[in-house]
C-alpha cells in the first residue's frame, strides 16, 4: 500500500452487493457498485480514496480486497443497516440487462461527507449518484484540477435542474449514447456532444458499450476503441471501470492536456476489458500493471495502420 | 475517363433500382445495387470494371453517371426485361431495415460472363451474389492477386456448400457480425474470425455498421473506425462502398501487405461515410479525391492518442 498524505483521486459512488445472472452463470451478493469498480480500476495508476456507504452486513473480505488494491477507505462509512443490493439479468447479447430488484437500504440515507484528507484531491470522479449529492461533494473539495461526472437516465428524467448545474461545473461529462440523446433531445451523437459542450464541460465522453466510446472537446473528436476480449463473463462494472481507469491514469500523469486525456481514456478502455472477463472485481484482483501495459501495447497495434 | 487496356479491379454484384424510405424521406427507383456502390467507391482509386446485368428500362442517366465515375462498363449486360428492383424501409435508428419487396426480374437469369479485358485483372471483388455465381466468376479470371468476397445470411442459410468453397478460395471474406455468428455458430467475434481464418482466407473483415469493422489475419487484429458523420441521410450502400473503397484503394497501391490492407480499409471507411450522407450515389458524385484525403487526415487525428 502506498504511503502518502491525502489522496490524488477521490471517487464517490454507489457501493452494492450485486446478484447477477448471465446466460451462462448466476452469482449472488457479489461486491459491486460504481465506487468499487472505479476505485479498483483507478488504483493501478494513482492513490485513490473512496466516498461511499455500506451497512454493517458488509463482508470484511470485501474491505480486505479494497485494502489489497491500495484503495484509501477513510471516506467509507459503515453504518447500521443493510448494504445496498441490486440484482439483474443479462440478455443473450450480454449487453442489454433487466433490473430484477433494487434495495437501497443504507444507500437511501447517503450523504457523502469528505474526510479532510480528501478535500485537497486534485482529481474527482463523481460516480453515478443523484446530481444533488454530486453537488454536495463538489462543495467540499478545494479547487480540484479535473472533475468528471457520470450520470444515468434516472437523473436525466427526474433531476434535470441539479444535473444541469453539475454539467456546468465539471470538466468532463461521461454518459452513454442513449443517455446523450435523452439529455439533449438530439439524435446524432455529434450533435448531442456539441450541445453538451455548449453547456460548459471541456470534454464529453459518449460510451457505446462493446463498441468503445468517443471523446469530444473543442479540439476535436477522439475515437476510443474497446479492447476486444475473447469471452465476456459479466459486463457489470465495465463503464465504471472505464471511468475509474481513465481518472486514475489522468491523475497519475503529470499534466492534463488533450493528449494525456486521450492516453488515459485508452487506459480506461483496457482496464474495462479485464473487468468484463470475470464477475465482480475477480479479474482485476488478479492482474498487475504489466498486464495492463501489455494490452495497451496490443491496442496500439490494433489501431495503427502504419 | 481513363484510357487503359483492361481494368485493375473487377467488381461483380447486383444492380438495382431501389425505393428507400427513411424516417425523414421517401425516394423511388434510385440507382442502387452492390455493384453500383462498390464501383463508384473504387473508382476514386483504381480503374474499375463492372460485371452486372440490367434491363432495357435502365435509365440512360445512370449509365452516364457510371461513365462520369470512370467505371468501365464492358461487363454490363443490358438485356430484354425489367431491371432488378428492391424496396425497403429504415427504422428510426437508421440501421435496421425491413425489405418491402424484391423483384429479381433480369437479375434472376444473371450469369456473369467476363469480357476478355477483365480476365487478367489483378483484383476481384465478388459482391453479394450467390456463391455459385461467385465461383463462376472465379473460374474466368487468370490468377488474380487478391480476391475479396462479400456474402449475406441468405447464402449462409441456403447455399452453404458453394459458399464454403468460395471462402476457401478467396484472400478475404467480408461479412457483418450477425452473419459471422450465423456462419460459424460461435458467438464471440474473435472466435468467429478465428474459425473463418481456419477455413482458408488470409483476411476476414467483420463489419459492425456505424461502429466500424474489424480486420482479422494471422498477423493480428485491426480495429477499423467508422468515420463519424453529422447526419446519416440513407445508410443503403454503406457496406458496398466500404468494400469497394477498400478494394479500389488496395488495387491502387503498389503492394499487398498487412499495412496496405489496413490503409485501404480506412479509405473504404471514409468513402462509406460520404455514401450515407446522400441517397444513391448522389454524394459520391459530388466529391473528389481531395475530399477523401481530408477525411482520411481527419480520421487519423481522431484515432491518434499521441
Amino acid at each position: 500500500m502506498m504511503k502518502r498524505r491525502g489522496v490524488r483521486l477521490v471517487v464517490v459512488g454507489s457501493l452494492a452487493l450485486d446478484s447477477v445472472e448471465t446466460p451462462f452463470e448466476k452469482k449472488k451478493e457479489l461486491l459491486g457498485g460504481s465506487v468499487s469498480y472505479a476505485c479498483a480500476a483507478a488504483s493501478f495508476f494513482a492513490k485513490t480514496g473512496m466516498v461511499a456507504i455500506a451497512g454493517q452486513d458488509f463482508p470484511a473480505a470485501h474491505l480486505d480486497l479494497y485494502r489489497k488494491f491500495g484503495i484509501d477507505r477513510t471516506g467509507l462509512s459503515l453504518v447500521k443497516g443493510r448494504t445496498f443490493r441490486w440484482s439483474g439479468v443479462y440478455e443473450a447479447n450480454m449487453i442489454d440487462r433487466r433490473t430484477i430488484s433494487t434495495e437501497l437500504n443504507v444507500f437511501a440515507s447517503f450523504s457523502p461527507d469528505l474526510p479532510d484528507s480528501y478535500r485537497g484531491a486534485p482529481f474527482v470522479l463523481l460516480g453515478n449518484i443523484s446530481p444533488a449529492l454530486q453537488l454536495h461533494v463538489l462543495k467540499q473539495v478545494h479547487r480540484p484540477r479535473f472533475v468528471m461526472a457520470d450520470t444515468m437516465d434516472l437523473w436525466i428524467n427526474t433531476a434535470r435542474k441539479p444535473l444541469m448545474e453539475v454539467i456546468s461545473r465539471v470538466n468532463m461529462l461521461m454518459l452513454n449514447d442513449v443517455e446523450a440523446r435523452q439529455l439533449t433531445g438530439e439524435y446524432g451523437i455529434l450533435k448531442c456532444a456539441a450541445q453538451i459542450l455548449d453547456w460548459g464541460p471541456e470534454y464529453v465522453v459518449v460510451k457505446k458499450g462493446e463498441h468503445g466510446a468517443m471523446l469530444f472537446s473543442k479540439r476535436g473528436l477522439f475515437i476510443i476503441p474497446a479492447y476486444p476480449v475473447e469471452e465476456v463473463c459479466d459486463p457489470t462494472g465495465a463503464g465504471d471501470s472505464f471511468a475509474g481507469g481513465f481518472m486514475g491514469a489522468l491523475a497519475g500523469s503529470s499534466v492534463v492536456s488533450e493528449r494525456s486525456v486521450r492516453a488515459a481514456l485508452l487506459c480506461g478502455s483496457v482496464v474495462a476489458s479485464f473487468t468484463v472477463e470475470g464477475f465482480s472485481l475477480n479479474r482485476l484482483a488478479k492482474i498487475s500493471k504489466s498486464d495492463i501495459s501489455k494490452r495497451m501495447a496490443g491496442l496500439k497495434k490494433m489501431t495503427s495502420a502504419a
